[in-house]
This record gives C-alpha cells, sequence and structure tokens, in this order.
C-alpha cells in the first residue's frame, strides 16, 4: 500500500500552479477523484483548492481520518459544507479570487452550479487540458508503479494462456483471468476519463466477435454479454483456430498498463497468421521510432504507411468510418490519458510520457488479431513498461 | 440477450414526454449511457432528441449498425457532428426549441458546452430529476430482469460459502465470488450515477476492515487494495471469527440486486452475533412495513428507531459524522436510483418502486454485521426479490 511521497506531491501542484499563474487564474478546484489522487495521494472525497501561490488546502468530505492517514499534503481540513467554499478559497487564495479553473471535461454541470454559486463575482476556465498534460509525464515514482503493472499484465497473460480450454465460453475464459489478477492485488476499476466511456477489464473476445465495434472509441469491443453492456466478454464458444484477443488492463495501486495479446487453440488460419506478423512488424517498426522529440502524429503515420505497405489499410485499427482514429494513447491512472498517438498531436514527445502501441488488424464478421505494448519515453528511446514475449501465444 | 420491447420504450419516453409538455420544455437531450439504455434500448453512443410530442430521434455517433439491432425504436438516424444537432432537433420537434431539458446532473460542463453552442437562443434546464423519477417506477418487464439478477445474487452468496477457507485475502475470496458471477453472466460493471461514486462489485470485508467507510456514500467500504482504490476487498486475511460482510452486487443485462450476507468461519463472537440479530428484526419490520402509500421517510425512521429500541442507536449504518443517512436506497440500471429511504423523502411509494433496506450495525476497528435485502412495492407490501435465507451464514 504505497503512499504517494510528499516530494511527488508538491512537484505535482507546483507545475499546476505554474499554469495557474501562467493564465492569470487565482486558484483551481479540484475535485474527480483521479484528479484528486494525483494531486493529493488520498481519493477521499472534497475538493483540492490549489492557490496560484502558496499552500494548497485539501478539503475532505469523506474520510477525513482516511485523508489524513493517506495524504502527505500539510493542509487537510474538514469540509461539511459547499457553503464553506468561499472562505476556504479566500483563506488558501488571500483574496476572493476574481477567476479560477475547474476540470471541465469531468465536472457535472450541477455540481458546477453549486459550486459556482458560492462566488457571485468570478469568472471560470477549464484546467482539465493543464492536468492532463501535467499528469502525461510520468516520475520516476509513477513509472516504478507502472512497472508494477506491467508485471501484473504479464501474469495476466500467462493465466490465460494457462486457462484456455475449448468450448469455455469468452465469459467464463475471462472469468479466471480476472480472478488471477484480482489474487495478486488488481484493484478491479479501469478508470477512463472520457464522457460515457467504461471498460471492465478490457476486451476478451474471440472469432468474429472479437471484431466487433461498440460504444467506446477503441478498436475491438468484442460482443459483450447483452445490449445494456456491449463490450468485452460475452456468450460465445470459443473454438480451436479462433483469433482471441485478450486486450486486458492490469490496474495496480492506480496505475494502468495496457496490453493485447492475440491467443489461439491450435493453429491460426493463414490470414489471421498473416495479419499477425503485420501487426508484429508494426508495432517493432513504431517500438524503434519512439525518442524524445518525435511526435505522435509521426508514430501514427509511420504506422498508417506500414499497414498500407503491408497490404492491410482496409483493415488496420477497425473498418469504415468506425476505425480508431490513433495507433495509441496515454496510459497512467486512466486509461485514456495523453498524448494520444493521431492526427494532429504534434507536440513532441517528452521524456517520462507514457502510452501504448496497439496495431491491430480488423476482418468483420471473421475476426481480428493484434498486439499492444506499453512503452515510456527515455534518452535513449523507449522502455517497454510491458512484460509478455511479442509473439502469438498458441496454446 | 433481451431486447427491451418497444412498448416498453414508448411509455417511457411517453411519461417524458409528458413532464416536457408539463414544464413547456419543447425537448430533451438524452445522452448519458444508462439514460440512452433505459429510453432507447440500446447503450450506443449519441443523442436521444426527445420532443415534447411526436417521435423521440435516436442520433448515433458509434455504432449505427448495432444500435439498428438492438433498439426498437423507428427513428434512428447517423449522427456525425455535434453541428448536425440544430437541424435534428428542429426536424423532431417542429421548430427550433426555446426551452430545452439536459441531464444536469451527469453531464460533464464541456459536453454541454458544446450542445449549447448550436442553440443560441435556446434556454436550459435539467432534467435529470424527472428521468430518476420515471426510471423508479419498474415495469412488470424491468421486474422480470430485477428477478432473474436476484437469481444470480444468490448464486453469489452460494459462491461465496463454498469458496470461503481460513487464511485465503479478501481478494482472494473476491477473486472466486467475482468469478461465479462472470460464468454466470455478470456484466462485471456495476454503474452508479453519483458524482465519483463508483464501486468494484461491492463491499467484501472481514473483521475490522469491514467496519472502515471511505469516499462512497455507503455504510461500510471496507479497506481496498490501497489509497487509489479504498474500498471492497483489501489484503486482510480471514480468521475464524472474523464477521465478513458480503455485500456484492448482482447485475445482469443491465439490472442490478443489491444484497449482503454476513458470513462467519465458526462462530460469531456473542457481540456480533447479537448485533446480527437486531439487524435481522430491523429488516424484519421494515419489510412487513413496506406498502404502497408509506413513506420512505416512515420506513428511514421505524428503523432508526427501532436499532435504537434495541440499543444499537451509536453503531447503526457506520459511526459518527460519517454515519449513512439512508436504511435503503432506489436500485435498477444504477445502484444509486431513487427513491432513498431517508429524511425528507415523503413522497408516498408507488407500485414497482424497487429499493434495498439494509440495516448494517458497525463497531469501528472491530467489525460490523448486517443485512440487505431488494424489494419491490407491490398491491400487497412487499416482493423480495433477494432469495437467499435471512439468516447469519456459518461456514
Amino acid at each position: 500500500m504505497p503512499l504517494t511521497p510528499r516530494d511527488e506531491l508538491t512537484i505535482r501542484i507546483d507545475q499546476l500552479q505554474r499554469h495557474l499563474q501562467s493564465q492569470s487564474l487565482d486558484a483551481a478546484l479540484i475535485g474527480q477523484n483521479i484528479d484528486l489522487y494525483y494531486f493529493t495521494g488520498s481519493m477521499q472525497g472534497g475538493l483540492l483548492i490549489v492557490p496560484a501561490a502558496g499552500r494548497a488546502v485539501y478539503a475532505v468530505r469523506r474520510v477525513f481520518e482516511r485523508a489524513i492517514q493517506e495524504s502527505r499534503l500539510e493542509e487537510i481540513v474538514r469540509f461539511e459544507s459547499f457553503r464553506q467554499l468561499p472562505d476556504l478559497v479566500r483563506g488558501a487564495a488571500g483574496r476572493t479570487p476574481r477567476r479560477m479553473g475547474l476540470e471541465h471535461d469531468v465536472l457535472p454541470v450541477a455540481v458546477r452550479d453549486r459550486i459556482v454559486a458560492g462566488f457571485p463575482d468570478t469568472t471560470w476556465a477549464d484546467v482539465s487540458p493543464a492536468i492532463r498534460t501535467i499528469r502525461a509525464v510520468k516520475s520516476p515514482y509513477e513509472l516504478e508503479r507502472l512497472r508494477a503493472s506491467g508485471t501484473l499484465s504479464a501474469q495476466m497473460i500467462d493465466a490465460a494462456v494457462g486457462a484456455l480450454r475449448e468450448g469455455m465460453t469468452e465469459l467464463e475464459f475471462a472469468a479466471r483471468v480476472e480472478a488471477a489478477a484480482r489474487m495478486k492485488g488488481h484493484q478491479g476499476i479501469v478508470r477512463m476519463r472520457g464522457w460515457n466511456q467504461e471498460v471492465f477489464f478490457g476486451t476478451l473476445s474471440s472469432g468474429e466477435a472479437a471484431a466487433m465495434q461498440s460504444f467506446p472509441d477503441v478498436p475491438l469491443a468484442g460482443q459483450g454479454p447483452g445490449p445494456a453492456s456491449p463490450l468485452g466478454a460475452g456468450w460465445r464458444r470459443i473454438v480451436a483456430g479462433d483469433p482471441i484477443i485478450v486486450d486486458y488492463v492490469a490496474a495496480l495501486d492506480g496505475y494502468i498498463c495496457d496490453q493485447t495479446r492475440t491467443l489461439v487453440l491450435g493453429a491460426l488460419p493463414e490470414k489471421f497468421a498473416r495479419a499477425h506478423d503485420a501487426a508484429l512488424a508494426i508495432l517493432a517498426d513504431i517500438q524503434a521510432a519512439i525518442h524524445p522529440g518525435a511526435t505522435p502524429q509521426d508514430l501514427y503515420r509511420r504506422a498508417l504507411a506500414r499497414a498500407d505497405a503491408l497490404g492491410y489499410a482496409e483493415h488496420f485499427m477497425g473498418h469504415g468510418a468506425l476505425r480508431a482514429r490513433y495507433i495509441g494513447h496515454g496510459v497512467g491512472l486512466e486509461l485514456d490519458e495523453w498524448p494520444v498517438l493521431a492526427e494532429g498531436w504534434t507536440q513532441p514527445l517528452q521524456l517520462g510520457h507514457v502510452f501504448c502501441v496497439e496495431p491491430k488488424i480488423v476482418f468483420p464478421g471473421e475476426g481480428a488479431v493484434g498486439i499492444e505494448d506499453q512503452f515510456a519515453v527515455t534518452p535513449d528511446g523507449a522502455e517497454r513498461l510491458t512484460q509478455s514475449e511479442q509473439r502469438l501465444f498458441t496454446v
């Protein structure tokens, strides 16, 4: 049960404060669970008041005693009502704020309205892009956590290889992989930031079901148990020769590892075997191209060009209008972090950026293959945070 | 894989339309996953445009083909950009809307801003209380689904009884219960509506860990694997005599069953055994008092009075300021539905209201016991939707 060291919190808050100063914001109010955890080391509910300068104040609604144990911040106070908020902010910021920041991408309108009511003369700005930019760069402490999550991710692939049997439903197969992960401390919940985005562990699906897409913005969603949960494992029975996608996310002490391997009972049909070789080649190509200064857009275009050259332009990352328009995405405490390896992402990669690369090749109505590894940007290029062998897993 | 019948959807949309008419709203835009599923039968992403009169239009961003298969609505159209929205709304409502409704309790500020930008002359209202009120009353079709979820919930308690062994960690125990549930089609994800509220299956915890509270507004949260996931099963090893709380939620085809049983290896210490008897007595008392016309507040006060008479006033539903201020809550497609059995809920219970009743008795630093069943309001009183025996489970 690692507690986030105070130095980590200080550096993170300091970065946010520099943003507030650059935007002439007097303070930011941070409330979403994961942002709270990132800046305080605790997820106990309330608001973190970050003034443009000076000490941040963690106002805890519940559970104060737990927040005190978990957070290394110096200013932790009890928070019983939104009516206290104006005084708390004035105390932290040293004056009545003229301009403040909120997390507009995740904050519900009704909660915003309650906060804003206490500050009739304040104007508001969205600080979520700044938070996402700060969170995109992982510290050595966070990389250590992400490596541990990578170890769990490899154990999950091992568990999948050990559990796979002909004739089991995807749900039966998934249950065994999930149980193995939970026994080793997987937190269960996989958090996503995007509105309406959700996964349960990820995607585990087989044959034609693996080629199905659904509401989340991912290349392969699977069938799921039904229309009320239309993604992930479903009722399909696995048979020999099916390409099986195990795109299952590890989540340990908050930190996520997103890894995919393709499994098969027996041998893959030639068409899928060739496509899997292509996915491996694309992954190797992108992995070699990661370095500080490269742009996410460069990597995305490179992957598209490689897929095209290999003859998979029409099958890469989905099909038709629903093709995923990226080749990877940032990963950390949430599954959908920054940077995104996609068109328009032209800010160069920085040391400590962590993202997955997930070439997937999809044949609608037939099946899908793919591979996904997670990388950290290092001075020399990329550190692979995932640990499973980069190959097809034949059982 | 049940598809929601068209009649169900028609009745639900009709109720929302009556609300829109009563509030002089020209239309409502529904976007949150579960509200979309409730009104369309599909969770494929986009917006449902509900005019005050006339046909609702389901505008689907992704995946259109899947929405067509899953939803029995007649008007399903492709939705590629928010720029289409004003025309779609004018088409559905028959004119440029002057006043429209949104789900303010769940809609992020940034998404609202994008929607609103297309309607410069429109004013906005919150329709989420109306949606929650409509959704609180379950149809016979929904009660059938909730009974099926109750069956799964009983199977989960059976699995827990079968899996419990001295010395296992809570996580190991949880993994086995979760796996049993998933093999029977549990959808995995348990959805909550409240901002920042989350659970993974629910709470499974033992001894002093079961008495811990955390950020979600529940009486017993457990320790969890660490500060980044501070609820549910953790690393504590279960020993004989520990009261073990299995407050694990079934979720099948969207519909949730919230049930709690207390388990013990060997015998419960006298203090906990007496408290468990008290919880059983309170549950029986409330169960007998449920009938159309009773108010949730009545039931809450009755439970408090009974707990007081039994000598547990200081230990009922938590402790100190963090005590849960309810004795139950609505359950359906989300875990935190209406009505809430709490102070201030004075609208009488209606036929088809579904809620849990969860008397829990907590000794901080020592442990907790409790029981929870889920009920539907019937003409005669209450139908118990949970199926496990109402007793302590000794292993």
